[in-house]
């Protein structure tokens, strides 16, 4: 309604923001290697605070915490061996990716490693666990029989989050995992490897953290912020850290180990691109030889530094909308995350050249260059916990700006359902960066290539998952999130993430020659990202449709009754109906419905009238979070959506009835498991008849 | 401020309170017993909810939730036998209390019982432990060499809850506990028995609920609303039960086991003032006698009606101040609660009448008649349950309205420390009800009999304890809460409670004859209560006082020092320091400072800029709330408050680590439980830094 007064502000903001000023940050901050805790990380962040200042930006300062990270021993390099009878080393795998052209003389390039894998060395058998999911593990074990025990495992990367394939194995009784990028998985057809072509060489290698944190943040200080006064936990009885040696490698490397394994023959899906036989083993044929894993990375307390920007709101100072991604990369950082951060970085010269003609958002908008995501989130969630009750009251949405490409077809955009609405509208106002659709907007293209469903026609938009900045201020906090970035072809483009993710090949020229030439796309990303932070943080009545999270809801309950529904005898024998959640999702539906009717009559010239229904926008999605957390993940407090543990790329909904119904599977007592379905059918029942709730008229 | 503005409206609607009209709502209350769960307590609702239709409110309805209740068996009487060496049964303790004149012909009158005792016939030694509190059983086990294992434990009331009794009997491996009341705390000197006076008589017993539910709420339900589609959980998982039999019995009963029993002289402060000698056991001087329980009473989810009644905010709807007490009653309630109900009743009749006259508030004002508080404060529990999220973002105040009477010297307040100012200030718009000082404000009688300390010349003001319905408002949400009533001399009466309370001679005659024959205690309470509720509700800017928080958390800081201070060495050894917590209390000493100083300056016309502050005044105890909640104890959140398992009549102050502290004396590893001080040191400054930051300013 508002921002039609206002088009010209909007539109200018949008036309403000430039692919070629895109470029040259994105050059900037990529020279070096900005890992997090190290000093140029530090000086890219005080760099950041003195140009967001000179932007315009009200305030701009360095807000540090002091949590755990992980690296490697400089003198000790990590590395995995094929051991002889005699305990001798008869291969070593690589020290270090070929580092590209151009890059020859930087210093501070980190090996490839798992960020705070134990330390160890230990021997052993190997067994290939494919991706190292849930059910490769069943597979093995109950199937084929075969003990990981004592073993040492090597998974591929792709599927899950690399975190939860190293706590698979340690659930297996595995003594070290092994990860590595098969070529099925992270190379795609008819592409050169890097610098020739995009895909991933044969030295290259995938970093990672691999914690278990669920949400928690730093290790050490589960709850609160990592402050000087903070009271830190010892190692041992530190969230998420893994009890086993881990180590990631190149699949030349990979193909060493691989090609001498002997055992059984894989299962039908189990076998990647190289040319091997897959065997799962245990062990070589020579059964002599054995693997020996050499690993000394070591965790430190380390400060870590983000950057929070502010711009002051004119009417509603107190109603915040941030805008967040990280600035520690890998290495250079080039899609991961700079991409991203270059993105915000314009966004933040946009605004400051909108406020110097005048203009002034009506609610404070927050610049966010989080530090030591790569680490666990670990900046971002130190900012909630150090923030959380001025969030809790006073934050209207979050935008995450992770990585703002990943492919070259089309947009991505996932968020929360009452952020639909808004979305498609701004993309009805940025135009297409492709070439030929000069006379198409965004909306449009998007719409081409990526259709919903059947059901619907618009472009697909789907639910927030997991492995990004978003997470505390999502899935703990309640705070109504979205991102969006331009991605591949799902249907056609198989491999995981994008072929060089978290190697050394994440370079400018990367983005520069392969995935962006013009930088329209990027430009097109920061549009739309953009235009959202604008639109939410300007309109007078905030953008958001209730009435979408009601269709939503529908949909998500529909789905999880029909997981259940693939037992039927046990649901009878049980009891276990899903009436209380539809009946609920109806109360929802009815009471979006009346919420947006009776705004249609609000009389906008009353301010305190306004600030209550946006009070109610505001709290939407608040309404969602139990304070009691998910079974097990205190911090997973969002009773629709949280991370799956099974697929790296989407997000559950209604996890905690979905997390009991895959526990069916495995219960020793299934009276005690359906149980536990009822009952979190019935706090998803609660919940959302109390989201419901608060859309009635307040009093 | 504002409130000076408006001196008719307040002192209108205060003088509206009658204690005329209240003595009328205490005796129609009154006039049969209305346990929770019963027809006449569901009549009394309905009776409620019509009248204050009648009176005037906006809406009034009765909102039901099925929880689980406790009943002694109709046809199986509960009772305490001593047994000869044949099984015979040579002394029963009796069955019911001796009925007051006048209500002979009463049915319905429910025995002294345990609610949710367990149910059993153990047979056992005697052993007498004082109090039942952690260190009389300490000094039982350790100084005196006493195994309580199979026993049977006889404490009498007083000093701590009477479920923390239970509890610390169950530790002790009792398998059954006695209670009994002893004169030495439940009859005043120069008193006589009712109803010749306000004493116990021999025959009277204190009914009561011995569950350890630590704001649990419905004990098949924890955390959610006990509605009909909310899963439950079995008996043997239900929160708090006690798994030994308990029963209550009078001094009479008592006498005949005391006066039996052998072993061990009692220690200093072990007597009381029966004609017996208090020995401790184990066993009676007759080594073949021993002492049996029968206990019968059984447990059933029972449905329980709230009634709910609002008055629509003209202003600010969707700002809620709550006056809420129970309506339940042992029998007939005459001070518990009825003395409360009926000021509440006449609050809202009195309201009523002011709207008439065309005041509305500013805010919301909700009327709240709990039921089965005094089965574990289910209703008032079960309701904040329900509506959750909707208190957290929009609840300003809740002022309980339990008893309004239990004693004749002067006023007793216990409230959140912010509230302090609107106290003095309301008190000192009150006449005092005593004879004699008809031109007295009740603040100068109240400041007369009951001044601070030698610090400060102001009343006495307490901190909130437990044991009443503000509990899941307050401890669990953070929600700004506060209770009045009038009170006996505690320097010299030192009996606990009010001698009759929770027995058959808690009688509106009982309120008439003795404790308040004007009414005008009463009235006085309920003027006060009111006054309360209207200035929260209309003054412009909410009443609270920041500054008066900053100076109780500075107390609270050093007497918890001076606490852990006991411990020198261990401090220095474990290196325990409080400058963390200290200098977070300076930090919210500043802030607070900086916000009354930035208010004097507030555009009063800005309705925006007033909505803010309000906001921040609002959120301001929400931000003393850790939603990972004590260790423990997950439904006592606030970080500041809670109630003490030591002390039935005080709270904690910074709980968390005053329960490190505590546990320090019994620690098996001294390392990890100094530790534990240090953790909760640090969750203490971490959250009063957070909540000064919610008071600077927005952005």
């Amino acid at each position: 309604p508002q921002h039609h007064e206002k088009p010209d502000y909007l539109q200018n903001f949008l036309k403000e923001i430039h692919a070629d000023n895109i470029k040259q940050h994105l050059r900037k901050f990529t020279r070096l290697p900005h890992l997090a805790g190290t000093q140029q990380n530090l000086r890219l962040a005080k760099q950041i605070r003195d140009e967001w200042l000179a932007y315009g930006l009200d305030s701009a300062e360095l807000v540090w915490y002091d949590v755990l990270l992980s690296y490697p021993n400089g003198s000790r390099p990590n590395y995995i061996s094929i051991v002889d009878q005699h305990g001798d080393e008869v291969f070593n795998s690589s020290l270090s990716e070929p580092v590209p052209e151009g890059y020859e003389h930087v210093t501070d390039i980190v090996p490839p490693y798992s960020a705070f894998s134990s330390q160890g060395q230990p021997e052993g058998d190997l067994v290939y666990v494919n991706y190292g999911r849930t059910e490769d593990f069943f597979k093995l074990e109950r199937e084929m029989g075969i003990n990981c025990t004592g073993k040492i495992v090597i998974a591929r990367y792709g599927k899950i989050f690399r975190g939860n394939k190293v706590k698979n194995a340690m659930l297996a009784g595995a003594k070290g995992i092994v990860m590595y990028s098969d070529p099925a998985d992270y190379c795609a057809e008819g592409v050169e490897p890097y610098p020739a072509g995009w895909n991933l060489p044969g030295g290259g290698a995938q970093r990672g953290n691999v914690l278990n944190l669920n949400g928690a943040g730093d290790p050490l200080t589960p709850g609160y912020p990592a402050k000087e006064y903070t009271y830190r936990s010892s190692l041992e009885e530190g969230v998420g850290l893994p009890k086993i040696p881990v180590h990631p490698i190149g699949y030349h490397d990979a193909l060493h180990l691989l090609k001498n394994m002997g055992g059984a023959s894989p299962p039908a899906g189990w076998t990647g691109a190289l040319n091997v036989s897959y065997r799962i083993g245990p062990g070589f044929t020579n059964d002599f030889h054995k693997v020996r894993m050499n690993i000394h990375t070591y965790n430190e307390v380390t400060r870590i530094y983000n950057v929070i920007g502010k711009i002051r709101g004119a009417q509603e100072p107190d109603r915040y909308i941030i805008l967040g991604g990280h600035r520690d990369a890998w290495v250079f950082g080039g899609i991961d995350p700079v991409s991203g951060a270059a993105v915000v970085h314009e966004t933040a010269r946009a605004a400051g050249k909108q406020m110097q003609k005048g203009w002034r958002p009506r609610r404070t908008v927050i610049f966010a260059s989080w530090d030591a995501e790569e680490f666990g989130l670990l900046g971002s969630t130190e900012w909630a916990e150090d923030n959380a009750k001025m969030l809790q009251e006073r934050a209207v949405a979050y935008i995450n700006a992770d990585s703002a490409i990943e492919g070259m077809y089309t947009l991505r955009v996932d968020c929360t359902p009452s952020l639909h609405t808004v979305v498609y509208d701004i993309t009805k106002q940025v135009m297409s960066p492709e070439k030929g659709e000069e006379r198409m907007t965004l909306y449009e293209s998007w719409h081409k290539r990526d259709n919903w469903t059947n059901d619907r026609d618009a472009p697909r938009i789907s639910k927030l998952g997991s492995g990004s900045d978003f997470e505390a201020y999502f899935i703990r906090l309640g705070i109504t999130s979205g991102r969006a970035r331009y991605t591949k072809n799902r249907k056609t483009e198989l491999y995981s993430s994008y072929p060089v993710y978290h190697s050394v090949y994440e370079t400018f020229e990367l983005v520069e020659r392969f995935y962006d030439p013009s930088f329209r796309r990027l430009e097109a990303v920061g549009r739309v990202r953009a235009g959202l932070v604008f639109r939410l943080a300007d309109d007078l009545i905030i953008p958001l449709d209730c009435n979408e999270y009601a269709q939503s809801l529908a949909q998500y309950s529909h789905t999880i009754e029909q997981l259940a529904m693939k037992h039927p005898q046990e649901m009878q024998m049980y009891s276990v109906k899903f009436d209380a959640l539809f009946s609920a999702v109806q109360n929802f539906t009815d009471a979006a419905a009346g919420f947006h009717h009776r705004l249609k009559a609000l009389d906008t010239t009353d301010a305190l009238a306004v600030r209550m229904v946006n009070d109610q926008l505001m709290y939407l999605e608040r309404a969602f979070i139990d304070p009691l957390g998910l079974p097990g993940r205190p911090f997973y407090r969002h009773v629709i959506f949280a991370p799956s543990s099974h697929n790296k790329y989407a997000g559950e909904s209604f996890p905690g009835v979905y997390d009991a119904l895959f526990d069916i599977e495995n219960a020793v007592d299934p009276h005690s498991a359906w149980d536990e379905v009822k009952r979190q059918i019935s706090i998803a029942a609660f919940t959302v008849n109390s989201a419901a709730n608060t859309l009635h008229p307040v009093a």
